[in-house]
């Protein structure tokens, strides 16, 4: 088992040719344009996985785009784990602030820069990789199932129900997920939470054509202002969103969790150098890490109307658009803060306009338990790879599934990301530092082998 | 003279092949894409306007696109005109709302449909018409000179400088511009007042890159969010302007002139039911033709930030943009309302965001006399061909370089407009009805006669 390091640094080369091929499938699930990347895509992490040692793999169809599944069983009494990651990746744009093409992996400054470098080739291909490795070493201790889908940057629509097909296929006594980060390269950390989502879009319509502004400014009503106020109104002076009902399932947070969370390690000054921003901004009683740990937020993802092009046009829009999300905290359902959206956006239309709201993609938040062997086993692996114990921190983000793993499958989910703030994921120049892929996947060998010993 | 009906009508298909050779150049001022089409346009219009008959033709150099200066002198005791318009056009985004090409004009239901139909193509190109029929005809009354400028869309902003150093050129007794509209098809009108314009593009960051939603959302300021509340903030819920000191230099209008204005036919129920609007919407204490004719207004053009693509991202934008105008009133000094705005909108402007802002195009609103010979030969000359007097009303749009015009060369403007407010001008499928096409050639060419008979 001491052999990882070696055997990573002796196949460090064709491991990053082998994911390089991964990423430079542009694999971008929101895009219909891709269609035919997404299955390239599962096919190669098919590949991937049997190459790697699976006693199966194959690919599984689903409403939507879809599921690699692959699997060694190596004894029906050792405990099992199942391997979730997701093959798409989030559009690019904008495109000109990338420094190299986004599906052309390129190594600068000890970092593999690409689009899914981090989120979530580059993380889930550690699994492959470190699954390989205690195969060709006669190492693994447990049974291992791949579930890899396309779908998890739109909302895992078709994974639901493609677990309610494949209960039995799926069982298994945790799931294993790298789709988060830690704090700091130096800094293990452990994600026990994840915020919900709701993700909106919506359509002011004023006049049915686009107007000369003169002729009818001042008249009519002008759908990207009505939008801007409207936008405008659902937060308060404080940053608390202000749709009626919509804090009504947030549980409260003792001042004891308070001041717990409050431990972990954090630098405001270097956070607002990260950004350069003069200061943060949100939620007023509440500082940073509680501000994306424990409360919802509501922020615009995309607004867009009228003429938008270089110089001046003195034009009054038909519409204007905003795609508007909310990230939500456990016990508040993503389906009522739909429809409380919907409601409360349309009730505050002045009747000069029309308004359409349509909710593109949602999930549940999910708190994960910090008294589970999964959960001991990681600290252990972190603690053999890093020399220190993994802090426990409650992520802004979301993965909307891994409740729905909960539901469906009686599953907990651990999850064990190695990705950096500064990875900017979603973003132009997504990276990967080499040291996180290279931690990454020894830490999660060892994972497996404290696993096998606690469930024992 | 009387055959001016019969000339029309005989050279008419000549007449509109020569004008759709016109519209076919794309001649998008503000696109630096179409500079060469700039050119190409400038030069058909130095021999549409020989062609018809004058002495001498020429483009002219500008610091910007050129400007087509033409004439025929007859007598040096004859009064002068100086026929102002424009050869470029309006950008034609978005394209797949026209149901035609914008630059291959085609005649549906009795209408040209293309950009530049009305705006100012069509409507310039009536004065080589009835200036070739005159000339033809042998009863050209006047000395005729042409200036047909490439910038108007982009705010004329070289053709303040080419007047000044072509003042002895340029002398003339009245320009005459047709840019502008009237009522309807039977209800002749004179634009005799426009606003004026200040239009601005403001930029907000936020974050130095675009952030992932979920890991930042809270916690940083999203631009689009504040952008969205800091355009809320220019206007009050009764739809006044709150930029301090805006309203300083309006001139209250008289109870009498309101009471004055309020007699031009004005269908409420028509206007809403043409832009398709349940309520009309504008500022309290104004009616719609108020609202227009003598208020100031503010309106987006345009609005863009983050992910405006197909379906879900989760993302903060590091930058949000809006272009925003303001229609003034005789007496508001646009470059005094553009410092306003600046200050204004960077004061609201929060901490966590930095703020640009710039002027992008901008003019004085001009006020056109009813008691000058120009004005008289014009209710004659609609009179005659319209069988009604035209009635004076104040215009919504702005035509920045008129109140230039008075300043530098110390000239008044008639605005004989034959545009209609169905013609979409600045929107897709602008058009222009062949009737007003006809009817305009005519009753130009019936001002001259008038003209020349008043000045004697």
């Amino acid at each position: 088992m001491e052999h990882v390091k070696k055997y990573i640094e002796e196949n460090k080369d064709r491991f990053l040719e082998e994911l390089f091929k991964l990423i430079r499938i542009p694999s971008i699930s929101s895009e219909t344009a891709h269609k035919g990347d997404m299955l390239k895509t599962a096919e190669y992490w098919k590949d991937l996985i049997l190459q790697a040692g699976a006693d199966k793999a194959e690919i599984m169809a689903t409403d939507g785009n879809p599921v690699v599944y692959g699997e060694k069983i190596i004894d029906s009494k050792a405990p099992t784990v199942l391997i979730y990651g997701h093959y798409d990746v989030m559009p690019v744009d904008p495109l000109d602030l990338w420094k190299s093409p986004p599906f052309e992996p390129e190594i600068r400054d000890g970092k593999i820069f690409a689009r899914g470098a981090d989120d979530d080739k580059g993380q889930a291909f550690m699994h492959a990789k470190a699954f390989e490795f205690m195969v060709q070493s006669n190492t693994l201790p447990c049974n291992i199932k791949f579930m890899i889908e396309g779908e998890e940057e739109i909302g895992s629509v078709s994974l639901g129900k493609f677990c309610e097909n494949n209960r039995e296929l799926l069982k298994a006594d945790i799931i294993l997920v790298s789709d988060t980060g830690m704090i700091a390269p130096d800094i293990p950390s452990i994600t026990t939470g994840l915020r919900g989502l709701s993700y909106m879009e919506v359509e002011v319509t004023g006049p049915n054509k686009d107007l000369h502004s003169g002729i009818f400014g001042g008249a009519v009503a002008n759908p990207a202002n009505i939008l801007a106020k409207m936008i405008a109104s659902l937060t308060d002076d404080n940053n608390h969103i202000t749709i009626p009902g919509f804090y009504d399932d947030v549980e409260p947070i003792s001042d004891e969790e308070r001041a717990k969370m409050a431990k972990a390690p954090f630098d405001l000054e270097e956070y607002k150098k990260a950004l350069d921003i003069k200061d943060v901004c949100g939620e007023k009683g509440y500082n940073t890490n509680e501000r994306t740990g424990i409360r919802p937020s509501l922020d615009v993802n995309g607004i867009w109307g009228g003429y938008t092009g270089e110089g001046a046009k003195t034009v009054i829009p038909s519409k204007a658009y905003a795609k508007i999300s909310m990230r939500l905290v456990p016990n508040q359902n993503h389906e009522k803060i739909n429809k409380l959206f919907e409601e409360y956006f349309k009730s505050i239309a002045p009747p000069c306009v029309k308004v359409k709201v349509k909710a593109l993609h949602g999930g549940q938040a999910y708190v994960s338990p910090t008294n589970i062997p999964a959960y001991r086993a990681a600290e252990l692996a972190f603690e053999k790879v890093y020399g220190k114990k993994p802090i426990p921190v409650r992520s802004g983000g979301s993965i909307p599934i891994i409740s729905t793993f909960e539901n469906i499958l009686g599953l907990k989910s651990l999850l064990l990301g190695f990705g950096l703030e500064s990875d900017a994921i979603h973003s132009p120049n997504e990276n990967y530092p080499l040291e996180q892929f290279v931690n990454g996947i020894e830490t999660i060998s060892y994972f497996y082998m404290y696993f096998a010993v606690i469930m024992k």
